[in-house]
């Protein structure tokens, strides 16, 4: 490029030519310090000079200490040439800066986006820390060796071709495995349709951007998951959160927010409930499907670690009950179970809801990673996922016990909710989970605060305890710890 | 799930129990035809009870037809069981059906989305056509045994710590490369920093989504890639489309726009922009670049194809000129030289600019694929793109000529623009390109028509031929057959 305006004439000899170019280019600041000349083969033939004359410019200039050699790198232009030769003005002329104020440059949705973002605004995580502030998959369990042989042999399969553009919908074998795979779950898929997403959180957010307006409400269980609140409150979403009881959501608050809100969707979460652990049993959500169905509010489901629920015998989704109608979205995810770092999830729902969201997806990144798509078909076609399934269900079940009992020895919970995913959710007698956070953290344990979840000031003495990735020894002495936080708390109080 | 609620009684023998278990849940809707049950063995821990007691259970309903097995796969429920013990009103009931307008749900912006959707509603490609239409990489030009190696590679060295979830940012080492990458272009990270995105398009989207308002201008090339084009409409901002002279867009225009509209940025694609193929000399970049710092208005630099340029030598972005200042926000993806199904590319701003794309980023999709940012990162640091890029080059720059004479050959253009990308842009001497397009079609030959790229009339009569994934010989064959359509539609015409 540097020399792409360079026409060589016969008034003068072509290598000073070259260097007069090299110089006028720092001087208008077409080039900056460091950075690389073509090589002097190259430059031969783009301008169509020869080879020599290059070299003569290069030594040159090297001579004069506007450019330099690294051995095997290549040539570059000095700093001090750019003193020598760049425009007096750089640095003491103010309208040469050019400052843009991008705060001012920023819009409410993304300057929201900051405030809401708990990554940057939390605790950071460091090595000796006892975090349960993670409910990620524990990678010790992932099978690397299956997950190689996976991306080989789908390589090996497909050639060249999936590396290249593929479908806004997804990878077709992938789209017909969770076809099949959902219908195992009871979900029909008559009149339905899959995309593949970048992981739950796109699909939700897909959802949203197609089907609200500002200003509508949407019915979420409260507390609720933390990105979904995120998305909604972005997109000016009014959440009208649905108190959570022991076994699920207030069906009797549901049928009353209904009726008074009109909403347009109900967002739920019904196995293993992201914080509280909950998951709802069979007659609940049959209870919430009908309840819906009558006041024709459409459902999306969250199937958040429901592969967690057990054995190979398929749960039934509350999509299951939507049989031949269409009411309910399901959005699914392997990425508390499989591969987070692959970012996969899918939505299921009404094929109109998913020729809109491909339209979108095209607007959004075109589609998903062909490529890790063809892993996760190929990994989850072996069959492994049912075997891994055993040692996840196993390994995570005897933490999540273990979890339980020592906060009830060591917290004296007013409550503790969970049944036995990644996580567990704690109720704290009358003390800012905030607080303790503060203490905990002097003594290098940390949480998830339960305010970040919640839609009023009910999560303040709540806390969720992300499980998957401590072991039985952290999580003793971890909750031990709090618990001696939490009476130093307590003294200090009276 | 099927029996997470069946509670053991003493009342009758458990497999009476388990059995109308299963009645009754096909009966209240809880599970579907071909659903699936849990084995005998699972089932026998789940209720704590023998499994002998389960396989007389299973035996009995599958001698009432209600269940049946499938060798090595599993026992399903039957699809008559459904007919029996389902409810009656089931199809009959007209509540019970519960259909969603899904239509009168979407929005305005998914309404649009599709409407504007190009590959929804352009001709479908199919095997026999010699296509045009696509400028995305010859796949044959990938190394994929040097893929494999970098997949493999990256693995070992990460372990299932890639895996799992990664940076909002992107992946470190990749992060780092391409701040190298930028800087041997000649781009200074001076307050600086870089977003690793799903393409091109996320990263222009979010920029969009982060720093525009409804009814905000933008000024762009017009005719201009039609995917931002798209992007900005959706967002509600008003494009003013500045038009493009033999060497890239018309400066007195773009001053006389900057000064009336005080738009919010202007959008460019410096090199082998999209669809003319126009590459953007020294001057112009460096007069654009001025205009926009003397009215202050932020540039979108679109770093398309600009690899292509030539040799190992390093372009001057605009972004170059930018120095320590900070106006010009740089898009950059290796989608149209490397692997497009990887889905990567990059945004390079202020510090400021990065921020606060990093929290929209957690918005959308937490992070961009961590294994396929290891298998760039290794196979770009390896050293290979550089040696391939001397194949792609030559292979394009083949096509590129050949089609080019062919062009004049064969169709008798108003002008042909392109200097040598995977694309050339053809205005035709008044007809217009969608009708040429629905003759060639019949003749099975296919291209871009000029109009998606156009923000008014002007492209109606112009086309965009990609040369990508054509042979020369379709080449030769493809221009012929457009230049014998071209002819019958002037002879109807006289």
């Amino acid at each position: 490029m540097l020399f792409h305006d360079l026409i060589i004439n016969n008034d003068s000899p072509i290598y000073e030519q070259i260097e007069n170019h090299v110089k006028c280019s720092i001087h208008t600041n077409m080039i900056t310090p460091d950075s690389k000349l073509p090589s002097t083969r190259e430059l031969s033939q783009v301008l169509g000079v020869s080879r020599n004359t290059v070299l003569v410019a290069y030594e040159n200039l090297e001579a004069e200490n506007v450019i330099y050699t690294k051995k095997g790198k290549g040539t570059f232009i000095t700093k001090s040439a750019f003193e020598r030769y760049g425009k007096k003005d750089y640095n003491s002329n103010n309208k040469m800066k050019w400052n843009v104020d991008w705060e001012t440059k920023a819009n409410a949705y993304s300057i929201e986006a900051e405030k809401m973002d708990i990554i940057k605004n939390e605790i950071p995580w460091s090595k000796d820390l006892i975090s349960f502030k993670s409910i990620s998959p524990d990678g010790e369990l992932f099978d690397l060796e299956e997950f190689k042989r996976s991306f080989l042999y789908r390589l090996s399969v497909e050639g060249n071709k999936i590396l290249n553009y593929g479908y806004a919908r997804g990878y077709k074998p992938l789209i017909e495995y969770l076809k099949q795979y959902m219908l195992e779950k009871g979900v029909s898929g008559e009149h339905k349709d899959i995309i593949v997403t970048n992981g739950f959180t796109e699909g939700f957010e897909m959802m949203i951007e197609a089907f609200t307006n500002l200003g509508d409400y949407v019915l979420c269980e409260n507390p609720t998951h933390n990105t979904a609140l995120r998305i909604m409150k972005l997109h000016g979403i009014k959440t009208i959160g649905i108190p959570m009881l022991e076994d699920g959501l207030d069906i009797e608050k549901l049928e009353q927010y209904l009726k008074k809100y009109q909403p347009r969707f109900l967002y739920v979460i019904p196995s293993y409930h992201n914080p509280t652990g909950i998951v709802i049993g069979e007659k609940k959500r049959s209870q919430i499907y009908e309840l819906c169905r009558e006041y024709e509010v459409p459902i999306i489901e969250d199937g958040f670690t429901e592969e967690l629920l057990y054995g190979s015998s398929h749960i039934t989704p509350i999509a299951s009950l939507d049989k031949e109608r269409n009411g309910v979205v399901y959005i699914g995810s392997f990425s508390k179970i499989l591969f987070p770092g692959l970012r996969i999830g899918w939505v299921m729902g009404d094929n109109r809801v998913i020729s809109l969201l491909e339209s979108v997806k095209r607007c959004k990144n075109i589609h998903t990673s062909s490529i890790d798509q063809g892993i996760l078909y190929e990994y989850l076609q072996s069959g492994i996922l049912k075997r891994q399934m055993k040692r996840m269900r196993k390994s995570y079940k005897e933490r999540f016990e273990f979890a339980k009992q020592c906060v009830e020895q060591y917290l004296d919970p007013a409550f503790v909710w969970g049944d036995g995913g990644l996580h567990l959710y704690v109720g704290l007698r009358e003390v800012s989970a905030r607080l303790l956070l503060q203490v905990c953290y002097e003594r290098k344990v940390i949480f998830m605060p339960g305010d970040i979840f919640s839609l009023d000031d009910r999560g303040e003495n709540t806390l969720r305890l992300g499980l998957s990735r401590v072991s039985l020894e952290e999580i003793e002495t971890g909750i031990k710890i709090m618990g001696e936080c939490l009476a130093q708390l307590r003294n200090k109080a009276e």
